[in-house]
């Protein structure tokens, strides 16, 4: 198979929710894309799914075709780390077998198809590695190119107009049952995306300030910020409530734990319209 | 002042260097600003200021200003941390004072501004802070919403075909003067922004790879990658040539630390087109 048969793959991040939050490189992806191949986890997600067939609407050229399907399921809450792990190894088997038929049935030769990623390609998603793992089946070849997206921690600092780093200081990201396991340190402020609600029942240190947010960027959204300890039984309420509501949730929250530069930091700065351990009001 | 006559401030990410990594609310924002208010770090980076103003005169709206002022500037290499800090917060109150004089001399009430934003503002920028410094000075009355941008490190990982995180494993983002001082963690990966080259000096630990790259999304692009310790020494020399060759450097890199998932990515994956330690060809 020459250089001009293969077929190529676009791995395109979306933004997180607000379809204006694509990027123009995203746009022309889509508008150059022949096959778009839409993974959905089933109705939990549907949602997410709709989202994606707007954006298709909105953007893709003519005679482009949708191909849906389900994602493997997996089990979200295994006993320990270590069946988390083989089970997650598991489903990513899965998955590429799954992807590598899509590739092999639904992309003719040279012809372009893409996977339209929630968020930013780079953050907590597995596209990347299923392609990967499809390259090195070696049954079907292809050539793919990454585009960058907005990523959900990024939309939950802005709406809360605030930053995810401090002068000078480390950022950790990280999924809710590593923050449970590990603790937060001192110093060290964390971005907690995925089990946003282990992170949340396993903490409740005084002084340290969370800011929270689910479906960010969307109508739907939610926005909590507050100290820790004051608002972390609402957040948890408001999540039981909304995971009901929607059917799922897709949240993330940054947890600011105590530093030097705690002192200047603990209220929120004046003008940026926030209320104390309540819901920022939409912009 | 009533609301009506405030004044809105748009803090705009514009992504890390490709123009097509605006987004379109990006896009929408430039569109209905009426005062570009373009702060430039002198002859050093005015390179960034040039494609700020390109993406103004591609965007902005008929009838639309931009106003140049130079950032304060401050020494980059203090001797020590504490040296670091409160050299930053001299520089960030000085710029509050600037950010204040722009706002009230060249922002009429009830008018729009913006501030363009290198990659994410939530990521190691202070535009936020400044605009918090200055309402709480309360010298000058103003709203202000965030435009959230795709960031260096997110263009970094798209253009390595890789993920910034790997399977429930958190990833450290820090400064390099910070990595530089606390060392690498086995099993935390680390996103280096700021002062690349205080990490690279730092470690050469084996087994770790490296993702590296200078001007991101820009056709001075440059890439590297390979085994850490293989690799830091042809990075230290291209940097050095590239900060020559252009005045200013802006470079980020990944630092995937040695874990349980080590063995199965030591080398690139298959089909990934990547050479072992090696420039990654343009796309």
């Amino acid at each position: 198979m020459t250089g001009e048969d293969l077929r190529r793959i676009l791995v395109i991040g979306i933004g997180a929710g607000d379809p204006e939050h694509v990027t123009l490189a995203a746009v022309r992806a889509m508008r150059d894309c022949e096959v778009f191949l839409l993974l959905d986890k089933g109705t939990r997600t549907s949602e997410l799914t709709r989202l994606r067939r707007n954006l298709v609407a909105e953007h893709a050229g003519p005679g482009h075709r949708v191909v849906e399907a389900e994602d493997p399921r997996r089990d979200r809450s295994p006993a320990d780390t270590a069946g988390y792990r083989s089970q997650v190894v598991d489903w990513r088997h899965h998955r590429a077998a799954l992807y590598e038929r899509l590739i092999q049935d639904e992309l003719a030769p040279s012809r372009t198809g893409a996977f339209l990623v929630w968020g930013d390609p780079a953050l907590y998603d597995s596209t990347i590695d299923a392609l990967d793992e499809v390259a090195a089946r070696g049954q079907v070849s292809f050539t793919y190119n990454v585009i960058p997206g907005v990523s959900s921690i990024s939309v939950l600092a802005a709406r809360h107009r605030t930053t995810l780093t401090r002068l000078g200081r480390p950022l950790r990201i990280a999924p809710g049952r590593h923050v449970a396991g590990s603790g937060l340190v001192a110093g060290e402020d964390v971005a907690v995306m995925l089990d946003v609600g282990a992170a949340l029942t396993a903490h409740r240190a005084e002084g340290w300030w969370m800011y929270w947010g689910a479906y960010v960027g969307t109508p739907e959204e939610l926005l909590v910020s507050g100290p820790l300890n004051e608002v972390a039984d609402q957040v948890v309420e408001l999540r039981a409530a909304a995971r009901k509501r929607h059917g799922w949730i897709m949240d993330a929250c940054l947890l600011r734990t105590d530093g030097p530069d705690q002192q200047a930091e603990a209220t929120p700065p004046s003008g940026s319209g926030q209320n104390s351990a309540g819901l920022l009001p939409p912009l």
